[in-house]
């Protein structure tokens, strides 16, 4: 089966929004072996989407369509869609009914809108949109199919995840399976792991193995091809298992996996709880670790302490220390780690002080300078990193290279 | 002029990678008043590349090509370009010229793959690449213009803005300009928004408004046509003037602030400090106030206390309040606000308490509802908000929130 995408929307022409969508939905027909050949954007007008979805159908025999689903007159998708599969369009008792069960779970009150989301191409099924008014829509003809979904991408993905990529393998019957398995790396940059593994990367066709280079980490993804699910998964079983004798704990997770998860997921089998000192970071290690479902359980305090004032009196670092080795310095970084430890009383602590720019700071230090103090009972150590990038990109990068130390550290005690 | 983007790159159909570029080009055409009326990508296949290219100068007299430019065997846009404008291809000893130049810059030693890169459609301009050994290409003929770019973002770009724009400009002439201009709002909800300045938005194509909802806030992007970018910008002013007489300090800001800038600069005028006292945004406000640069000379101290220990130890919360009200109530959000006033010596002060999700709190509270506090020398206050979403979804919603309600304070005292 050869698949297309058609997203419909004048904000992707005008690049006011970047297109995450047809990335999301290439993955997942990737991994149930459906082969996408195109993906094409047009704007809100219905020559040119009428034009652009009888192309499409011409070379494909699935074209995923985006955008467009909305109560607007600007909305188009479904009078498109009709008129390139010569159907009328009708009235659905069941879309009005989800749009209307959403709209009282909201407490809105506004109506006026839901007829033309009640509007559909003779024929269509609905697939349901747990998170929107709007409806999806499967529609099939001759053996052409295509599926309308909305433009919100978090309403786009649960509607692929939930109906369509269910779907399509019940279409597709037991065919030959893509599968494919990211590990992930904090610490080591990209020519450190090429090196390490380059007896493995060489002439390696199936499965595959590609390093992919991300803000702070590598990822390392490995692509097998198979007849089965459970094939492709031994293949790619087998692989890791190499990769995971030459690489140890530099790997910290793997597939969707990100660096706060591991660690989260160590303290709690630990039983252990972590505090943190922040200062260049400013509160994004403590962000990232409440993103994780229960990490009330495991971080009972962090400390964003910018001024010089709140570290000396919150986290009782020495005015000494400050005045004799500045705030961005060994010194600094931990008394910091160890007056969070002893003020959130937790098992373990992590620190940052440094430099995230734009300008330095006034002892000249170079933007990007990173002192990250780690403290536990029986210890205490700090690390000292050079980091590029911007403002942001510097603070994203300490945050997971703290949290990989911590993670590093929770390794070694048990 | 209407223009077409062709995107060549297997990675961009396996969803590897999200393609960020045709945004970028969408908007610097847009800037100059070229229609982009459509965009797609295809993979590294000669056959559907070419198809793809012949398809878009059928329709359109410009088509940007971005990818394919590399020095392999899959780099085949040099030949899909030559094959479709029916040219053989050449030896360019400028092309040759600038990849020596920088493979010696760089001190690199490989130089096999040099003959490939220098090989371009006869006829072809060639557009210096500042950033990289592959150049852009322009191809003309009959009028039709393909101009040939890279795929790294980095590299395009700066092609984009240093010579394809330029370019452009001048091939169209002094011509028209479409200028637009962004209105940011937080609190009030879209449906809010449009009923307060209906009569604005009908009737009016030029300047049109859109109105756009992003997480937790709704923008309205103003869009001017004119002949010159000072008529668009005078146009613009006229209809941005009538929208803040009605919705007034409701707009936080303009084009790419985001409410942590506003805050800031609002914070820094008046000369105050601000303090953070975050439970249910688990660090979220202090990360993005952090953010902006500068940020140190208001921002001395943030705490994320997700333990009720964290909150009775450091922020003097009573823990009878605690007992009697629970964690999630206005009146442990008014002690949060107010302990940590206390604690730093700040100006002003927002807390946050709620319930984030995925699971319900053990009151059974609902997720995401929310107690934001604020305390400044001379009074206390609290809303209670009701978000909705995943858990990162809502301490985006409650961390934009509580940032507006610091906002609107200071602009109500100086």
């Amino acid at each position: 089966m050869i698949a297309e995408i058609l997203m419909i929307g004048t904000e992707l022409l005008l690049g006011h929004v970047v297109d995450t969508n047809s990335a999301y939905i290439g993955r997942k027909l990737a991994g149930i072996g459906i082969n996408l050949y195109h993906k094409a954007a047009v704007g809100d007008n219905r020559l040119r989407a009428t034009a652009a979805l009888r192309e499409a159908l011409n070379r494909a025999d699935l074209v995923i369509v985006t955008g467009g689903l909305g109560p607007t007159e600007d909305d188009i998708t479904r009078e498109v869609v009709s008129e390139v599969f010569g159907v009328r369009q009708i009235h659905s008792d069941e879309a009005m009914a989800h749009a209307l069960s959403l709209l009282n779970r909201w407490g809105h009150q506004d109506r006026a809108s839901l007829r033309r989301l009640a509007q559909v191409p003779d024929g269509a099924t609905i697939i349901p949109n747990p998170r929107g008014t709007a409806c999806g829509l499967i529609v099939e003809k001759m053996g052409k199919h295509v599926i309308c979904l909305p433009g919100v991408p978090g309403e786009m993905e649960a509607m692929m995840d939930l109906s369509v990529i269910p779907y399509l393998t019940r279409l597709e019957g037991e065919g030959r399976t893509i599968s494919s398995r990211t590990l992930r790396i904090c610490g080591p940059g990209e020519a450190e792991i090429e090196d390490r593994i380059r007896h493995l990367l060489h002439g390696k066709s199936n499965p595959t193995i590609a390093p992919l280079v991300s803000l702070g980490e590598v990822m390392l993804r490995i692509t097998a091809k198979a007849s089965s699910p459970g094939e492709a998964g031994a293949m790619i079983d087998r692989v890791e298992t190499e990769l995971r004798e030459c690489l140890g704990h530099d790997i910290y997770g793997t597939g969707d996996d990100e660096i706060q998860h591991s660690v989260v997921r160590l303290l709690k089998e630990r039983n252990f709880t972590c505090a943190v000192a922040e200062s260049v970071t400013g509160g994004l290690i403590s962000h990232k670790l409440t993103e994780v479902p229960g990490c009330s359980r495991v971080l009972g305090l962090a400390v964003t302490s910018y001024s010089n004032n709140a570290k000396i009196k919150v986290l009782d670092v020495p005015c000494a220390d400050v005045e004799r080795y500045g705030v961005v310095s060994r010194e600094v970084a931990l008394r910091m780690a160890r007056g969070i430890l002893s003020l959130s009383g937790a098992d373990v602590s992590i620190s940052t002080t440094g430099v995230a720019g734009p300008a330095r700071d006034e002892h000249m230090h170079s933007i990007g300078l990173v002192f990250i103090g780690l403290a536990w009972k029986h210890g205490i150590t700090c690390g000292r990193f050079q980091f590029f990038g911007t403002r942001s990109e510097i603070k994203e990068r300490a945050a997971k290279r703290s949290l990989d130390i911590l993670r590093r550290h929770l390794l070694r005690h048990h």
